[in-house]
């Protein structure tokens, strides 16, 4: 690695870690959710949205920093990249609760629960990997992860929905879980981004 | 802000301006067709798409000044996602009416006609806004005004998707006026990624 | 043309031609899949899945490269979108690829053939003109005619969704013809990004 002779912002690793940390309590709180009641899902809809403007706030701060910094620790587009592709992660998961609410979904597929739990590993191995990115030290166990949990994401998906043409006869019940099924699906498809990434930085840095 | 030593390229500024007002035509042509008759709206809807193709042809006008000029008034990135955006913004809208038609849906919820006015503001303000790019001139409560307007349309749109799930029983009525609502919400959703950009490049020259 | 007084790599261009070789192969077998009975789909859809692996396996190569080397034939930026949009024709139409075995459909309309017609003949074009990225030698044609296509695209796509509506009358029927169309024109749309990017590095090289 590189002997860094300039002085750079260190902030931004700060403001990644702190982003990160959002996904996680989000992540969990969608797994709650799929175990509760109708009123309590309301309840932790209403969590998961908060969760979701204070990762908001995180990016709008690491845009901003952007925009105003002269000196960045990688380049402008992979910062840009990697703050909206975590901030992706957080909207897909507010949506698929948000449309759990909304659409009063009572049961949904065991495939959903495998579903969350994937995305509930992203989240907590993104969040152990952001503070890394400072040293660049062992990130690409992170990466390979993530990329094989994507790609079991992606399997869980095709298999649920094979299963809910095959299953579900009303069409209206069938659209309203196929939605919230494909938001959990965007939300691995926004982790597995993050990846990749960091990949494209640790590759430029090597 | 910075003295400027360096003539810079200004007929960008003209251009975002006029594909702006594209923008309202198209927008103020769908407020149009939501009040028409089935025959009035084919006709509307003809007017629709001529006006994309125009902002079609500004589109390409930018980027190829973009891609031909060695010094452009802000960063080139900045000036492609703000033209691609601008683009979108129309597009959206376009593809929404071209599913009224299409889909020959006769009533639309009232709430669609509450989705249009807002795109309808934000194209006012978007065209009043591009000129003052040259300045920077009281920019920020153009996108402040945006940001607040997505804000409106994002409830407005999931009040809407409630309430179709909850009134609709013909599913494949459904499905159509879904998708028509959900063009509509990614026109919304464009307008605020102008604004945004538009925030980028003035922070940038800040 | 510039004169090239650094040397500069030139495998970017083998690896955007093996690229593109992929979607032929990919294009050519969803056009033998609709004519296929169900269990020749299942095994015609398996060697598409192989084509996406293998095109890839050319993306990763591609970008790996460009984080790694220093001097590339034309901008970072365009290369990065050169590969993303290619890697985007070939996704698309393994997705498409992937619904019509998942969900079991056994008659798609006559115009689903001319939407393959046209991502096969856009392929084609596609491989022919990566290698003259390395001369820039006659690839307006290639840009040009792949627009036409897009717009023809476009067209078929628009009216296959009117007589789906007009004649499918099982909604769940409807949902998945209608996705796989769908996926169907992001493909043509991709097919014009790539030549869009194609036309950006020749205006700038000009």
């Amino acid at each position: 690695m590189r002997l860094r002779l300039t002085p750079r912002d260190t902030t931004f690793f700060d403001l990644f870690a702190a982003q990160a940390i959002h996904l996680v309590t989000g992540a969990n709180l969608l797994g709650e959710m799929l175990g509760a009641d109708r009123s309590t899902r309301k309840e932790i809809g209403k969590r998961i949205a908060d969760a979701e403007h204070e990762a908001d706030d995180a990016t709008h701060s690491i845009m901003r920093r952007l925009n105003q910094t002269f000196v960045t620790p990688f380049d402008r587009d992979d910062i840009y990249t990697l703050a909206s592709s975590l901030d992706d992660c957080m909207d897909f998961m507010e949506e698929a609760a948000d449309l759990i609410v909304l659409y009063k979904v009572d049961a949904l597929p065991a495939r959903v629960s495998d579903q969350v739990q994937v995305l509930q590993r992203a989240a907590e191995l993104t969040a152990e990997a952001m503070p890394r990115l400072r040293s660049m030290d062992s990130l690409s166990e992170y990466w390979v992860e993530v990329n094989r949990l994507e790609n079991q994401a992606d399997k869980i998906h095709r298999k649920l929905l094979a299963q809910l043409f095959d299953e579900v006869t009303d069409p209206i019940q069938l659209m309203k879980v196929k939605e919230i099924v494909e938001k959990l699906e965007d939300a691995a498809d926004a982790f597995e981004k993050v990846a990749n990434t960091v990949e494209t930085i640790a590759l430029k840095e090597s």
